[in-house]
């Protein structure tokens, strides 16, 4: 188990009136755990769960498939129970647990927005009946806005490990290679350079960099073509999201006029992110500047990131919150998906700080497009 | 919409009595609609729903920022309904859905093994008090079991992309090249050959090939090294998983006897698995053969495959069920983590046919160990 999450759930759970805190979901499990167990986001009947109690004691459940995993992974204090994927239930083996570790009468915060309503039925009406289970994906949310050192590092890493591998894979492609040559040196950098997976890669090149969303294809690049990579390596449950714009050879004036708004527009928000600024504030001040430039508006302009690919705080139009050292955001200034014929994107990984923030995906210079050898 | 699985759905919901099933994961989704809403198996608040009803009509639930995707991927005659991702609740969507399907007193199938407790708490305590909601898993589980013609197409076309990626990425290595070139080669091929997106690569090479779920690393490719490749390339949603064993250069007597034995064992499989067979007795056929050879015991041989990574049903000493036309399975004769230094593995890909059974992972010949130049 993580320490530092303990510590700090132990310390919510006192504010909150909880006796434990059941952690069900992939990205929670991980955050506790400080490691995934490999099938569980892949095959959810595969219940994976973490406890923490309010004095300190921590538990896992692990299905007997990764067993041994879990034991390679898990601390000598953390008490681990298995249950059999064709032979148990996993509902049976947390009711066990819980009574086990005195909570048969206790206030249980879980995931309600994940645990399945089945297996909470079940839980509720039959094997726990006088628990009272509490929603705790709030507090969950709310104390992973503040990530741990550890987090941090994770994060760091691989902020570089995205940046760098997109920058390296634009330098070994030039016009007349095809967008799979690119997609093939990003994949091998991302693994090379040391995440263990990656989430929604983005190779978009000419007239395909208008479209958000979008995998590589044989398409050949040709001189001009603005290119739009983006990618987001994995370690440990933690995502990274990085984007970077190449163009081949020259850029026309248009893209170029465009790109040096959106770096000033990075520069702005990296200006304004510090300790107790208003994400609202850093949105409106943001999308002045950006309307101003005559670029079409955009609803936010930065999340928070984490075990989840989006997690609060937004710098958006909706809601507002003051920004805290340890939080980690990715910003992304861009303009596409306009029928303009071409997409631009610039998005970064920046850290809040004790007194300002700090740019975590710091490989590329990214103040003029990135040149792929025409 | 899927026409063929609304079909097969009507007649479900009439056989279970049933006005109407929504299906809300990603991979019942995926089934039904016939295409993945990009981030809705990322982002789990996304919510997307597909509704289907006892006399076929059809409607999609969407957030905001997926509903162009969504619009130009739906048939004409389904209704859309988009809610905001900021602004409103995906629960009350579907209440208003509902609503106007007429459908506030009906009997709703939904997946209790998935909707979040919270959502199905709000569903039936406060927005749709005189709906009775019954838990339809079991009887979506069931249709997928039998593939249409158009999934089993979309699975033989993974099928041949995994196993000539892995095929053609053995032959782009040789001694003195890395597991990561391996990786680079693997990956970028398997969007070459008309992927989407792929799941859990693993790349063990040498003392590393009895590990069950690694990926690539630094390692370099030796002479009389064991290679095993594993990979499941996505498209809609669906997966296939192929998994090929190579050797650099001559392989030791030991690995290339038990190679043969994982062959025979493929060859034994292909010939019982037809419509009527007890996936119990093939599974009991293949221990007796497989413990005979001297090989260490396995619980399952083999395992349903579409949406989910692993589907019903096992080859296995769980359960028993009639092998019938349209299934497609995953076999899987394999040898590792025993701590012979090295692991062996052979991954296909199969659909049961009127009469027999057809192997869609055709394109290695695994009748040897694959060889790479040493």
């Amino acid at each position: 188990m993580r320490q530092a999450v303990v510590e700090r759930l132990q310390s919510a759970m006192r504010d909150a009136g909880l006796d434990a805190v059941v952690a069900a979901s992939p990205e929670n499990y991980a955050y506790v755990a400080g490691f995934v167990v490999p099938s569980h986001p892949l095959m959810r009947w595969r219940h994976a769960l973490t406890v923490v109690t309010a004095d300190g004691r921590t538990a896992l459940l692990t299905v007997d498939m990764e067993e041994t995993t879990v034991r390679s992974k898990a601390d000598a204090a953390t008490d681990i129970r298995v249950w059999g994927e064709f032979t148990d239930s996993p509902m049976l083996g947390l009711a066990d647990l819980l009574t086990d570790l005195g909570l048969t009468n206790a206030q249980v915060g879980v995931e309600l927005d994940f645990l399945p309503a089945g297996d909470f039925a079940r839980l509720t009406s039959e094997l726990l009946p006088e628990v009272k289970f509490v929603a705790a994906q709030r507090l969950l949310d709310r104390l992973r806005q503040i990530k741990t050192p550890e987090e941090i590092e994770i994060l760091r890493q691989l902020s570089r490990i995205a940046d760098r591998a997109i920058t390296d894979a634009y330098g070994a492609v030039r016009a007349g290679m095809a967008e799979m040559d690119l997609a093939g040196a990003l994949t091998s950098n991302v693994y090379r350079y040391g995440a263990e997976d990656f989430r929604l890669m983005i190779v978009a090149t000419g007239e395909r960099s208008e479209y958000p969303n979008v995998g590589p294809t044989e398409r050949v690049l040709q001189a001009a073509d603005l290119c739009r990579v983006e990618i987001f390596p994995k370690i440990s449950g933690y995502h990274a999201g990085v984007c970077r714009t190449a163009v081949v050879g020259e850029a026309p004036a248009r893209p170029r006029e465009i790109w040096q708004n959106l770096v000033e527009c990075k520069y702005m928000l990296l200006e304004r992110m510090k300790p107790g600024a208003s994400t609202r504030e850093i949105y409106e001040a943001f999308i002045t500047k950006f309307s101003e430039l005559g670029l079409p508006a955009i609803d936010f302009v930065g999340h928070g990131i984490g075990v989840h690919l989006h997690e609060e705080p937004y710098l958006g139009k909706y809601g507002d919150a003051e920004l805290e050292a340890g939080m980690v955001l990715g910003i992304e200034p861009l303009v596409y998906g306009r029928g303009m014929g071409f997409g631009l994107q610039n998005k970064d990984m920046v850290t809040v700080t004790e007194a300002e923030c700090e740019l975590l995906s710091d490989y590329a210079n990214t103040d003029e497009l990135i040149r792929i050898e025409a």
